[in-house]
């Protein structure tokens, strides 16, 4: 495999109802490809974070609804959909704080509920459906690369958290979408990436997907981000999105935070870079749940125990970066200026 | 092994020309002390981290130049203070930045010097001199512990960063002194302990160390400590010190700018616990050298590779907190309070 993050694609189906995957959790020492046939494989594979990223859960946890129905042996629509709601609320306990999950979910739900006929008729309709998912993410992230590529000069380094790549999406990704785009218009940006414990995205996936793609990168330990930012070699933050609240409130990855608020401190504008699908317009921030993930994830570094036993451990996933924090959000719809929480409205509808 | 850290040592001169220390590399699997009869070795202990920690390494140097005098093969007392002088000239280019470090080689090297009469008395009043430090070690600790723990409440919540304990010093702690200052006073303190990546100080150590000793704690990674600010769960943050300059300028482990800028955001008073030996006087903020420790340590976790080949790294070991983000410092000498720039000259003197 010496194919190019730029057109690579992370989760897709293959037809004969399958979908196959990139194993996230094998990277970056081997990439290798899943072939799942059920909706409860693709459950366990978002939960054990096999795909991860907002984006990319998305369609999968919607590919595995349309896997329910082409799995299925059901003889009548009645029988079909009773498999196929089945299947989304088993998919829907998967995973607490992206939003784009259960979008997805409800959406391949929806166009199996208004497919008109019978059996054949509604596993058509999810087969198409989430083909036009993965086709309009990838094209999402282009559209808001292109965006978000305005704010970026020539000679910038980018800082990141996480891997908001084209592993965190069906492929390009949303903020190296962004930096891929302003590659694709001759700007030479650098990215200075966080590591990102306990699941190490940005060590194990960001830097592995822009070393490969010909990106410089410099990985450095999550400690050192205040640093990076006080000895002036921070231009421009951007990271990627697990759910956006009608309030501007974001969701992204434990540790977002504390970035946005040195850039604050530093003058570094603060980008978030995600597609409409990230946007939840009917909550506002104290209304989303943070998933807590096990104490293993903290305690351990692959097999390896790095602490003593019998100690508490706290492993919240995500955090919430506030409004004030935000110098402006890319979607593909536009740019979404600060204040935030004022303009979503008139952008994301 | 199931002494308790609050008498157990660190750094221990045993008598016939022989310092032992706790292995500071092979914790928390393994408790186990190593025994060193040359400077050499000390040196490169120093370098590798076995012992680690800013009063820690400044007595273990101090005893490296005196196992020099005791190693030593001089019929004159000229020949003898020439390998004292070279000893204490490789020990002092071990680290660049706790100031303990040269404080502690600058002292046994002047006592010998002052000594009088011939090679033995030489000798002797090196010997003399690390047993008069390691004793001063623990009992500045016990003192500034004191003057600390009149800031921390029954109850309360304290974070810390890296192995501000026992592992840190000869024995009881600065930061961890203060915190088992309190127990002793009667007051319940729970301690939040960031892992401290790369070379996991809090994980390894500190966890080590408090769970040890029968303290509560919680580890969380490094990218979870704005989320602990942000959700009300930290009353106090308190640190130890590499160096602090004349200028108010706390240099610390690496990550501690970010505690204390998330702090500074949440209203938590920033405590910092530092020994007279740590303060430097002579030099403001800019003329410290921060070290830049090897690649390995980002993109390994023990032989683990966790990132991969090809790309950058920066690994600075340590960052610089400005006055302004400083609540208090916690000396043997008494405590000083913000803004601290203006009140260090008049308590360390």
């Amino acid at each position: 495999l010496r194919e190019s993050f730029f057109t690579l694609r992370t989760v897709a189906w293959v037809g004969e109802g399958r979908v196959e995957m990139i194993d996230q959790t094998a990277l970056p020492q081997r990439l290798v490809r899943r072939s799942f046939d059920s909706w409860e494989g693709v459950a366990d594979a978002i939960r054990r974070m096999v795909v991860r990223g907002a984006p990319a859960i998305g369609v999968a946890a919607a590919m595995g609804v349309a896997l329910a129905g082409t799995a299925s042996k059901a003889r009548t629509r009645a029988e079909l959909m009773k498999e196929v709601e089945a299947a989304a609320e088993g998919l829907r306990r998967t995973r607490p704080t992206a939003v784009n999950l259960f979008w997805g979910i409800d959406r391949v739900v929806r166009a199996a509920r208004s497919a008109e006929g019978g059996v054949e008729e509604v596993r058509g309709a999810l087969v198409r459906e989430v083909g036009r998912m993965a086709e309009e993410d990838v094209d999402a992230n282009h559209r808001l690369g292109r965006v978000g590529a305005k704010y970026l000069a020539d000679g910038d380094v980018v800082m990141t958290q996480c891997n908001a790549g084209a592993l965190a999406t069906v492929g390009y990704g949303t903020a190296l979408g962004v930096v891929r785009a302003a590659s694709e218009e001759g700007k030479c940006v650098k990215v200075i990436v966080p590591e990102t414990r306990p699941a190490l995205q940005g060590a194990r996936l960001t830097a592995f997907e822009l070393s490969r793609d010909g990106f410089h990168c410099t990985l450095i330990s999550d400690t050192a981000v205040g640093s990076m930012m006080q000895t002036g070699r921070v231009d421009k933050v951007i990271v990627g999105a697990d759910r956006i609240t009608r309030d501007g409130h974001v969701f992204n990855k434990i540790g977002t935070y504390q970035v946005a608020v040195l850039a604050n401190r530093h003058g570094v504008p603060f980008y978030v870079a995600a597609p409409a699908s990230t946007f939840d317009l009917t909550r506002t921030h104290d209304q989303v749940v943070i998933e807590e993930r096990a104490v293993d994830e903290v305690v351990r570094v692959g097999r390896r125990r790095i602490a003593p036993r019998g100690i508490g451990v706290a492993n919240p996933a995500f955090d919430r970066t506030p409004p004030e924090l935000v110098s402006a959000i890319f979607s593909e719809r536009g740019p979404i200026e600060s204040p935030v929480d004022r303009k979503i409205a008139s952008v994301i509808r």
